[in-house]
């Protein structure tokens, strides 16, 4: 028999957003008169900004002329796009990189699964506990030890650096799924852990747009000395509302220390050929002073929907993390409830679908998270429902 | 220090493409005044069929509206692409699938890429020589055993199997860089060797839009007992034009043996989020009459240009490989030059890029691929020189 991949076929079979949607369809299919609340996966629901759309429009129109037509897209990204990225994403917070330190990909997920590959096959990671689950899952596969680190309630949910040695770690922040969002002293101790251990930070921006408050970093790059130990994970799928467009980009600075940013050029040079043209015209877009007002807007729309569910739920004695600088607000299960079973209590009780935070670790156990994806009316429907449930 | 992928490290500095474009570059700067045909790198150059503009035009302005926008894409391909798929390029030729069966992604190039992923860190593969890159370099970053198949113009480059134990084989047909079509009966042959074997077949088909020869199977599916063992890979960029916009499928059947298509499920779902929701609509279009109708047009325009590029080199007494299934040449260097220095004799004498054989492999060491993806007029042009450089 051809060997497979065990540490792969040993997987859990279902991927955690797989499950939540089987049960929501489960339970759909009983009582289909039944409208779900859907705060479960962390999917986007406003429309991309109409110069996205035109943008994108124009692109496509070119694609089929003769004189203006493009193939295969720059295979590390269009120079135009890489330029508004630095503009507009790291000249304003005082961070100076250059076109060849930017890295555009179809998403800051497939990023976040291979970059692994620049790592030894006996290297050592951590990943947060709770963690989105793409980090532990692509270590996992490739049959690479994993360290945990635990993100309690008491610390903020900001993680402790592992005792043992590791070689890199994954740290998101705003975080997904705690919603907690590092302050700058706490990025700055990370940060200094890593250069004195000598070990390299992947480090998950993916909700920067979310930071609103001052005192927490949006880029890992504007700490001291983070340039020769961080590789930066963005997108424009949770601000621009590009997860069904598909773009994102990974920043990885000429100083750092492992040459992460050679590694990955040959990486992709050899396994990837690039992002659509037509996303990456809309993508700049998204970039411009319109795209960035509808951004603006919408982060605001979500960050209020957060506050919302926030202010209900506390009323209604349940403790509740995160949605100050992030989309998700992570939840305290009612009397040491476990985290499947309220997500099933609320699937079949209140009709609102959320992600249990046991799918993201241990530490998630006791937990479920919400998601402000959503409109104002589900928002408010679900936030009083579940605010009754609770008693 | 953190450990690095050595494997990844140790491999060439530059991949074969771009080693190509950065010695055009060179010359362009030396002699600015001097007009380079392009006959290097494989990327098509015709426009994308109107319906396809249209229909990405139309899937933009859904995602501009409240009520038509879409998030996240099914990880696995939008219905009504794989619909598609099976109606215009299974049905056809009575190949039956279903929709579980079919993954679209962005690129055959990141699938072949990542499907190793399946197999154990201790399997072999097998590959061709003169070989696709992407096949071997993927394998390699992993650090997994590659065993060569040799491709000889004596056998018309048909690989011979392995004579040692392989997990799994790359076979690409209609052939990269050959040009080279397999035969029903040769197909035949290598599927009835890997069933033997217990091996599975990594079958690229992303030049299937080329093969003209009814006697040369356009999937790996219309041989008697693939499914069990074969998985086809497939793109929209060769035929439809689509390698700005990036799309491609692989076909993974349920009778595979070694139940890949689970395994790939779950890559897929850990580490990708689907492809663009507008690329996915261009693509349902190209699959439509229109589109078909538009495909065909392609493929004739660069087939013809095939056939006058071999005929004019023929005649200047080179011998000469492909062209008449595949969109590229594999002529042989004269008088025993080598591949780089025809290369670089064709680069200096005739403006004419091509691609040395030498970086396919060292069974390609004296050949070069000549792309007829170019215009009518830089064909002909091309033709003219390379002929006249020969003598």
């Amino acid at each position: 028999m051809a060997k497979v991949n065990g540490h792969l076929a040993q997987m859990h079979e279902s991927y955690l957003f797989s499950e939540v949607a089987k049960r929501a369809a489960a339970f759909s299919a009983e009582c289909p008169e039944r409208r779900l609340l859907r705060l479960g996966v962390g999917d986007v629901t406003r429309p991309v900004a109409p110069c996205c759309v035109e943008a994108m429009k124009r692109a496509a129109d070119e694609m089929g002329g003769a004189a203006t037509f493009r193939g295969y897209p720059p295979g590390t990204g269009e120079p135009f796009l890489k330029r508004a990225i630095l503009l507009a994403e790291y000249a304003p917070l005082g961070v100076l990189l250059d076109e060849s330190e930017i890295f555009v990909s179809d998403g800051a997920k497939t990023d976040a699964g291979a970059l692994q590959e620049l790592f030894a096959q006996d290297a050592a990671a951590a990943v947060c506990d709770p963690v989105y689950p793409v980090y532990l899952d692509a270590n996992r596969m490739a049959g690479r030890r994993v360290v945990r680190m635990n993100c309690r309630a008491e610390r903020g949910f900001c993680p402790e650096p592992p005792e043992e040695r590791v070689d890199f770690l994954y740290l998101c922040s705003p975080n997904n799924p705690t919603g907690a969002a590092l302050t700058r002293a706490q990025l700055a101790r990370l940060v200094a852990w890593a250069r004195e251990n000598d070990a390299a930070i992947l480090y998950d921006a993916a909700y920067r747009d979310y930071v609103v408050d001052g005192d927490c970093p949006r880029s890992v790059f504007e700490i001291d000395g983070a340039k020769e130990v961080a590789v930066e994970l963005c997108s424009f799928s949770k601000g621009a509302g590009f997860t069904g467009l598909r773009c994102a980009w990974t920043a990885i600075p000429r100083e750092n220390r492992w040459r992460l940013g050679e590694l990955w050029a040959r990486r992709q040079a050899a396994k990837f050929n690039g992002v659509s043209y037509p996303v990456q015209r809309a993508a700049e877009a998204a970039l411009s002073a319109e795209g960035l007002r509808h951004m603006e807007e919408s982060v605001r729309f979500y960050l209020e929907n957060a506050a919302i569910l926030r202010r209900a739920l506390e009323s209604a004695g349940i403790a509740c993390f995160g949605g100050a600088n992030a989309p998700y607000l992570w939840a305290r299960c009612p009397e040491g409830m476990r985290s499947w079973d309220w997500f099933d209590a609320l699937l079949r009780g209140a009709g609102v679908v959320c992600t249990p935070g046991a799918g993201f670790g241990a530490c998630g156990e006791g937990y479920v998270r919400f998601s402000a994806f959503v409109s104002r009316g589900d928002t408010e429907e679900a936030a009083g429902k579940i605010a009754r449930s609770a008693h």
